[in-house]
């Protein structure tokens, strides 16, 4: 029989101590949100190809892991020769199914709806390190509230969230960047782009970080945009100091921008700043620019101080929901790096093999009486009632062996039962 | 755009009201195994598709959702024109993963090695009420342990998460049935019936519950058996009364079963009722015979006393493992039934909508100064913090609805920001 023992390309077999910590980041961040109100939820794994195609997921629409037809429905389509095989795929991420989600079951959902979702999406990319084909997201969103509470709460409960989880392996300094796509957009129009190249222009900014303001300068260019534009244009990004948004606005608002824009970004997070303990900063960050292109309102992202690479990000969409539903639905949301938590976690974390600290292992010798037997496993019985974790298995020849391997598991105390 | 809301056909959303459900019974599920030794671990939802297909999964084989091959892979399936256009699958149960688990990783793993699986598993079946093609299974098996000692603890613990999980609806009352495949085969060799016959009357004895004793009897003389073969089989099965194993299989033991056979069961039962509360029975059923052909030794089932159907079911399987891996390994292993745990708790609950008791909304007018908001952010990151769950929303204009739509939620304590 052809058998094959590795998981498929890019997926992950979770061995007892990596399950051990996914479990205990779960149940926090679980805990953590439900005390903000929000609700879990879960949709099927698979979607409708259609849904999965329809020009929202971006670059990730390559990436499907499409399901074949079945039974007849795959016979007609190999009849008809297109090369139609698939009626469903698996999800790329979990912003479409909510999408999807909400138009199916608004009516029996409150307003505004604080959604919970945590579930494994599938991309077939190119697998490298610290990259998987099957991994765990963790989203966050607020659907029917088109004022800045959306955006203050889910801040507030993911600085919180990440506090919590990162206490514990002495991590304690984020900084939450905030910026806003409206004050973005103005900023190119003020210097003299078109609305139509908004998009482009924003593709190059998002590489401040990476190639600096001579690359971007450069790209823009390339692209074909006046050089006094672009020149324009960058002058805004020169010298960056640490300002307000106000400061930093002051110069738009008009003609391009809204002062109301600036009013809610400065609330954002001013209100914030009173959710979130004294190791969390909270700024503006002109910079910003998170590449969805879904994004309409207010941006922002989390980032470790000292690591460099955002922990969660996300922003208000208030278009897309209706472009699935046919009916405008505003909506803000987070989306939680879970497997960079875990990553940063298990580097930090020396020891997160082991068990509860209060346990026993009963090794039993082969040929005990039963009524013997009887009376170890009723008092396992008691003790894991009471809270103890005991496990109850054969006694090896080789006990000394057998007994490092438990300690090694995390077992402390051992009772061996002898024939006699 | 075509957009379709409903999910894909035999699969469901998951409500909030659900989820809190699921998300109980899973936490319990996961809190009492733990207590007991067995430990979390996963596997990727597809499987290689030579892995699902190698006659393991008996008809699941035939309902496998299977992925398609992606780029240049299933460009060369097209042109090859043998329709081979899938390397993956959805795995069908939990079973043939854990085998392909234990071959890759045995070396990281204790032996014996008591696992414990949640996952979803996906079947193309026909929908119907209460069965879908997305549904989550629970397994618990014990491999690398070949004593009797593994079906004592799979029981006992099972037995134990039962109780635990139906007290809060005042189902107390359980019975767990025992038999072994030896004993099963013992008696159609005694009777007459050839080896190679064994599996076939198996099939017939299992329908048992439905079509009774002249219902067997008609099937496997229409199945060609000789009359008198059967008469002396099925003799054993009149009149059945509560017997212990060694009473039922006294006229057996010899040539066709050895009485160490007997001694383990009996051992089975009597350590299992010393790790049970007296709701629960422990009962030898010698006409259980559970469907799965792979089983090789002894095999359990739990049925809710007063529910016609199993709740959970098992056995050992010694050979499986080997199939797959080409080594040997002994295994035994119990399969929940999770999706019925949570239909039955459903019908049960009057009330199961609700989140915790002790919560607040506090509900913001349009145009509360940002000071004021600064306020109420705090306040809400302390009660948080004491364990509170508060959720904050703009106040709307017909408050009183908002209000009692809120309460359904579970909201009792309401603060009114008002602007002035």
């Amino acid at each position: 029989m052809k058998f094959i023992k590795t998981p498929v390309k890019g997926m992950c077999d979770m061995l007892p101590s990596d399950m051990r910590l996914r479990e205990h980041v779960l149940s926090m961040i679980k805990d953590s949100y439900a005390k903000y109100g929000f609700m879990q939820i879960e949709t099927p794994v698979m979607e409708h190809i259609e849904n999965l195609t329809s020009k929202q997921g971006g670059d990730n629409e390559k990436l499907i892991f499409k399901v074949m037809k079945r039974g007849a429905d795959l016979g007609r389509a190999i009849e008809k020769g297109t090369h139609e095989y698939a009626d469903n795929g698996l999800r790329y991420d979990l912003t479409v199914p909510l999408a999807r989600y909400y138009a199916n079951n608004n009516q029996k959902l409150p307003t505004p709806f604080k959604s919970l979702q945590i579930g494994n999406v599938w991309r077939a990319d190119n697998p490298q390190k610290g990259r998987f084909r099957q991994f765990t997201q963790c989203d966050i969103d607020i659907l029917g509230d088109d004022t800045n509470l959306a955006e203050i709460e889910l801040i507030g409960a993911t600085a919180g969230m990440l506090t919590q989880i990162f206490a514990t392996v002495g991590i304690e300094a984020f900084t939450v960047h905030v910026n806003d796509r409206k004050i973005l957009s103005a900023i190119c129009l003020q210097a003299g782009f078109k609305e139509e190249d908004v998009a482009s222009v924003l593709i190059s900014l998002d590489k401040f970080d990476k190639i600096g303001l001579d690359g971007i300068r450069k790209e823009l260019v390339e692209n074909g945009y006046a050089e006094d534009v672009v020149d324009n244009y960058l002058k805004i990004y020169e010298n960056l100091k640490e300002a307000s948004c106000a400061e930093f606005c002051k110069d738009v608002v008009g003609e391009f921008l809204d002062q109301s824009v600036v009013d809610a970004m400065e609330e954002i997070i001013s209100c914030a700043k009173s959710m979130v303990n004294e190791n969390v900063t909270i700024m503006f960050d002109p910079t910003l620019v998170r590449g969805m292109g879904y994004y309409t309102g207010p941006i922002f992202e989390i980032t470790i101080d000292g690591y460099g690479f955002s922990i969660a990000g996300g922003g208000r969409y208030d278009k897309m929901i209706g472009k699935f539903s046919g009916q405008d639905v505003c909506a803000s949301g987070f989306s939680i790096g879970f497997e960079r938590i875990i990553t940063i976690l298990k580097d930090k974390l020396e020891d997160e093999a082991k068990i509860s600290a209060d346990n026993l292992a009963i090794l039993i010798e082969k040929g005990v009486p039963t009524e013997k037997k009887m009376e170890m496993f009723a008092k396992a019985k008691e003790l894991r009632e009471a809270g103890t974790t005991v496990t109850i298995q054969p006694m090896k020849k080789n006990m000394k062996q057998q007994i490092a391997l438990l300690e090694k598991e995390g077992y402390t105390q051992f009772e061996k039962v002898y024939r006699r």
